[in-house]
């Protein structure tokens, strides 16, 4: 893994410096200390709220310095507690005259430093308070809560004191209250692989392929077991279970959550842990209160992940759903929805698809004769799904064949037993296309098929009207691609047989004569887009040129429009 | 690299259904539909900005989503663009009659479907219009600026259009300032590894060792360049020279930054290179306006990041800066303090130390004979260095030694010409030492010399003195660190030696010869700390003995101890 740095001993005093330079805004840097204050701190009358720790976890701890939230991080080394003459520093700095609480998480570097300028500024005459941060489950067993770690539950401890001090509470209320919140709050959290320092070329640890550390902390601490990985819904189960088999004494039934990222593991895997975790908690009884999902408590590029639960009260509640503006969270002001909050239950997940029924036009009669041509280029396409994917492995992804089928197969399913003109079948089919085989192909191929179709409607199906649709069609692939002929593209097919078509029809032949003596120009039309020439992907930066393989698309079209060919009517459509 | 999912067939939706139940409170599921949409969208009357594309670039797209900034979202599988009927039926359920802006990327699938739902809803009679987002500088030479891929830069159009939707722009307006802003947007990124689809156990693409591409997309498409990996200040150089060069035609002197990370780099990391590019922005004359430093626009795991600077104008300013309510991104509302935002050359960077002289107690004498003990002391850890690194990298991480000259080293500086009484000479030399060793030691130590110090001053410096300033120190070890005799800690060295100091002081013994007949209880003390079990890091998961080896602490006291009774003068300090 490569990691960004200048020098290695120089990394934190120059990260404290982007930030400051970056959220200038928000803080400001402590003068001569390795910490960051809120603008506008400290307020006199106000108690100050100091957190820290070591780097490496941001946006814990200076991420959260702002308005309503922290008033000041002391800021350590990657993964090490700041000393405690930085504390004191941060400490002298904040006072504001109504005393402070330190908060961070349990770790015995930190407990002393910070512990160290406690007494320092208590021998000053300061009244300094501190509330260590103990929610990981897997650190200690029930019993000996006051001996556990502090990992992503900082946050919520962090955000009580912190909305209880912007409140006006008085030290004894904030440490009280942080105290409470501590005591409600429980994480556990996953390891799936390890983290790298800045400089280093190897990971601080590493985990065993195929295994997760459950209850690994964040610096790599052991953990409680080194289990098989499991998908997602089983990490979802599994840190519920842990969580609610831990729950506190006189737990309610309202729980705030985090699904905390460590670094590596990204926001979409998150939300489909979450998807599990909102009703495994809901089918427990409980109530989910704004639940966060992403970064809050991080491990530099750790894989991983953890579950924090804090089982509300109404003062609990009050304090987390209070305002806040800081560097990395901002909570309140326009839009917060505070009614909008509740229960992952109550939320209604759609059962996709249906119903969209109602924006197609309704029509009547006809249509067979286009369901008829729809099943035949299904035929064809599943017949050529070989050759078109490896026409497409040549410069693109190798997947025209499988979407031509998908796109076909659910155009066909979705006229059957539709009662439409061909006209409307076309159109439904077309969204149907584009819908299912996804990609440039579908979108190019599916809007060619509504155009085609609208066209049918508004000028008929005779000869003159299927050339008019195909006009249409034609156009609209243009313009969606943006490809002329001689681009190599399906125009290279589509393009002639469409001016062949209207040579024909301009001199009386019917419609599926003129569509069969059109093929040959749509033969051709394929043929021409040999040597091609890729203008996609990997190929174009090599400059490589494909001898010998014609476009995909170009060759799709033209088994489309000779199957559909057979399916046209001896007297118009 | 471990990814978590159930089926990845189903990825995509299991993550959107995880994603509108944790985030309720901002965005609903458009029925029946691939998509989400503001809770209280569409409002009559005023214009939908409906943003989409594929997934896995998380905040993008559906994560700012809400008030202020996108109405709606389109949600695509990882990678791929959402189909047309998907983006049709987002925008029929986002239709408040006012009209739809589309704002996405420029790729090609995205540019069909979005384009055939545009064609389709306008046959229908609504107003849609699309503003392509083409930031990438690196995808297309200056000139043909609209062939360019849009990335990071997504972000500040979405921003400028839902800022001027929610204020009550119409659609003319609307899509003239998302133009506008697309027109002032640079963006290049680098990557320097690539990204693991879900369910895939090999990465998409990769990077080799010792480099980086230069302008990769954040698919992994083809960059500029494969440049060798630099360190940051030379990434933020080659970030800021390329952008500058590319300013668009007529731009002014205040440009909004965003330093985004793609997955893997991490924030510190990113503060690192944001540190360089705020000085050079400012170095160029440009004032720097609310940077963003995180993840805005991701791309699974890739590790990599990317720059972005949108040139403002004093409307785009203003769109820029109002208020919104995003799961991803909130702004506004408490604490944005809009005068606090000014140009990174404004923000003072500290010179780090001095100035903390005045807390110190001012004294005016004495103090000789400390600053000789603490000299007697690093030379004693100087030659005690490796075999306290040996002792230490039994159960922990092998640094004792280092942090222990590191500590005295400092404590030797900052006493030097210090006039003061042995006492705050000894509270200066405590803070010193404990800023400069780190870790667990060093605020043991540093609070045990500067306990001392505060009892030598409060109790005097003859035997009795010394004694109680000896149990003050002892007392605040024990208080920091929890630890008693028998813990195989530091105070199994401690706590006899000042046993037997009180006994000789008690029975009229002067002070340095009190200390040196409590010397062989120090020793036994620490010689009990053999065969120690180790309570610390991985050896206490493995239940190891570490045998035939002592507790470093133990040990370095004893030196310590050993040295400063060296430099007791003969009749008192």
């Amino acid at each position: 893994m490569k990691r960004i740095t200048n020098d290695p001993a120089s990394f934190k005093e120059e990260m404290v410096e982007g930030f400051v330079a970056a959220y200038g805004r928000y803080v400001k840097r402590v003068p001569n200390a390795s910490g960051v204050m809120a603008v506008g701190s400290p307020k006199p009358g106000k108690v100050s709220v100091i957190v820290g720790g070591g780097s490496g976890h941001y946006p814990a701890f200076c991420g959260v310095v702002g308005e309503g939230l922290a008033d000041g991080a002391v800021i350590g080394d990657i993964f090490a507690s700041p000393s405690g003459e930085q504390v004191y520093r941060v400490t002298k700095a904040l006072d504001g005259g109504a005393g402070v609480l330190y908060s961070y998480g349990n770790y015995s570097g930190d407990v002393m430093h910070f512990g160290m300028a406690e007494m320092r500024c208590r021998g000053e005459g300061m009244d300094v308070r501190t509330v260590v941060v103990t929610d990981d489950v897997a650190s200690a067993p029930k019993g000996r809560e006051s001996e556990r770690r502090g990992i992503a539950g900082d946050f919520y401890v962090f955000k009580v004191a912190g909305a209880a001090a912007a409140r006006g509470d008085d030290l004894d209320s904030v440490e009280e209250l942080a105290r409470r919140a501590n005591a409600a709050t429980r994480t556990l959290g996953l390891a799936f692989g390890g983290c790298t320092l800045p400089g280093q070329s190897e990971p601080l640890f590493s985990v065993e392929p195929g295994t997760m550390e459950v209850g690994m902390g964040v610096h790599g601490e052991p953990g409680i077991e080194t289990s098989e990985m499991l998908p997602a819904s089983g990490i979802a189960k599994l840190l519920v279970e842990r969580l609610l088999d831990d729950a506190p004494e006189g737990a309610g039934s309202r729980v705030a959550v985090i699904m905390n990222g460590l670094g590596t593991t990204k926001y979409e895997e998150l939300f489909v842990i979450f998807r599990d975790v909102g009703r495994l908690l809901a089918d427990a009884g409980l109530t989910v209160h704004s639940p966060e999902v992403g970064e809050l408590v991080t491990s530099l590029d750790m894989a991983g992940c953890s579950l924090t639960l804090m089982w509300l009260d109404s003062e609990l509640e009050e304090l987390h759903d209070a305002p806040a503006a800081t560097p990395a969270f901002s909570r309140g002001g326009l839009g917060y929805a505070k009614s909008a909050t509740e229960s992952v239950a109550a939320t209604p997940v759609a059962t996709p698809d249906e119903d969209a029924e109602a924006s197609f036009a309704e029509t009547t009669s006809g249509g067979d004769a286009v369901r008829d041509g729809l099943r035949r280029a299904l035929e064809s396409v599943e017949g050529a799904e070989e050759e078109l994917g490896r026409l497409d492995a040549v410069a693109g992804d190798g997947d025209h064949g499988s979407g031509m089928v998908r796109g076909f197969r659910r155009a066909v399913e979705a006229t059957e037993g539709y009662g439409g003109t061909a006209g409307a079948v076309l159109v439904r089919a077309g969204a149907a296309f584009s819908d299912a085989a996804g990609g440039a192909s579908g979108a190019l191929y599916g809007s060619a098929i509504t155009a085609f179709g609208q066209g049918l409607d508004a000028n008929g199906t005779d000869a003159p009207g299927v050339h008019r649709a195909l006009e249409d069609a034609l156009k609209a692939v243009r313009s969606l691609g943006g490809a002329e002929v001689g681009d190599k593209t399906l125009v290279d097919t589509l393009a002639p047989f469409v001016g062949a078509f209207g040579e024909s029809a301009g001199s009386g032949v019917p419609a599926r004569e003129a569509w069969q003596s059109a093929l040959a120009a749509a033969e051709a039309g394929a043929a021409s887009t040999e040597d091609m020439i890729s203008a996609r992907g990997r190929a174009a930066k090599l400059g490589e040129r494909s001898r010998g393989s014609r476009d995909p698309g170009a060759t799709s079209m033209l088994y489309v429009l000779r199957a559909a060919g057979e399916a046209i009517p001896q007297e118009g459509a």
